[in-house]
């Protein structure tokens, strides 16, 4: 008798944001680490700020689908869980897993799963917790990866949604990602403003 | 300028089993220890079977109550997440954490929180790990009522629910409440089966 993972996609929010792409790699490369076979996905091409973060760590953008259960049967989702938000047919699939740190609403199962919600400024920041749970070496790309996302969903650690969770796991991501997060931060935030390099030049 | 932490009351669903009275005391126990100032309560009387739990262990029943808004501002759930499973009145009140094993429906809230379901077959297990998690120790009297209630949702390991993770953490508590868990499982179980001893003697 044969037994295989059945694959699930994981992904974040429509009009996706650096951590609705960054949390779903992430998330799906520590699940196949712990014998999951999940693909991410995204709702949506990358914004601006976003493509700065992947051609940053040379990570590929994740393939954008607009329906699921054409492919999978379950998937997992992070960064979000209002149905609103989601993909269009996610009715039709389970939902196994949920990794978010918004309120909930609009969000209903028929089976039990696994949900991780922590009131923090950033999916990558309870992911990152997960990586140490779940005792799995979080490598120098993904760091790199989820501090981007902590950087432009935190402003840099300035925002109110801002928590001591959030700058711990800042410094242990840079540290990891050699990366000076103060001056990269700036690069990366002021690459989502839009504005266009010649004239901004002055 | 003083700081304080206000009061938040910890409860399990209406018509409460012995999982939603254990998982509110212990997960009281351990965010007390944590640094926040929690009460168990439960919104209905314990049954047969919590009756000789609560014995065995020398336990206090915890206080009942119908509302939450007159007494707290925030309210932690365990063991449910639906609000018709709920107090009546939690529409009134800010929901900060739950701890659960149930699918999630009917459940909505405006601000960001804790929450922590997993797909097992009890409360009480994914509460065991919180402490582990948290580096609190488990108590010899918090561990036999958490063992109790694994025993109760899984009729003794026995139930098409029961995972490998409630498996590990029954042989955890029973060694820290030194406890027969099958001896003691056949005897809780029992008790809840409301058969008159006399009768049920031959
Ligand atoms: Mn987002
Ligand atoms: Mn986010
Ligand atoms: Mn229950
Ligand atoms: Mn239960």
């Amino acid at each position: 008798m044969l037994f295989f993972m059945l694959k699930q996609l994981v992904f974040g929010h429509k009009n996706p944001d650096t951590d609705a792409i960054v949390a779903a790699i992430a998330f799906s490369h520590l699940e196949n680490q712990l014998g999951e076979n999940t693909e991410p996905v995204a709702l949506g091409k990358p914004n601006d700020e976003t493509k700065f973060v992947l051609a940053h760590f040379k990570q590929q953008a994740p393939r954008v689908v607009t329906s699921v259960a054409d492919e999978v049967k379950a998937v997992m989702l992070v960064d979000h869980n209002e149905a609103q938000q989601s993909v269009a047919d996610r009715d039709k699939v389970q939902v196994t897993k949920v990794v978010d740190h918004h309120r909930i609403a609009n969000f209903d199962t028929s089976k039990p799963l696994y949900y991780r919600a922590e009131p923090v400024g950033c999916t990558s920041t309870i992911i990152t917790k997960l990586y140490h749970e779940n005792q799995v070496e979080i490598p120098e790309k993904i760091a790199g990866l989820m501090l981007s996302a902590i950087i432009s969903d935190t402003l840099l650690l300035k925002s109110p949604t801002t928590t001591d969770d959030d700058k711990k796991v800042v410094q242990e991501l840079a540290e990891i990602a050699h990366i000076d997060a103060n001056q990269y931060g700036v690069e990366e935030l002021r690459a989502g403003t839009n504005v266009d390099d010649k004239s901004a030049a002055d």
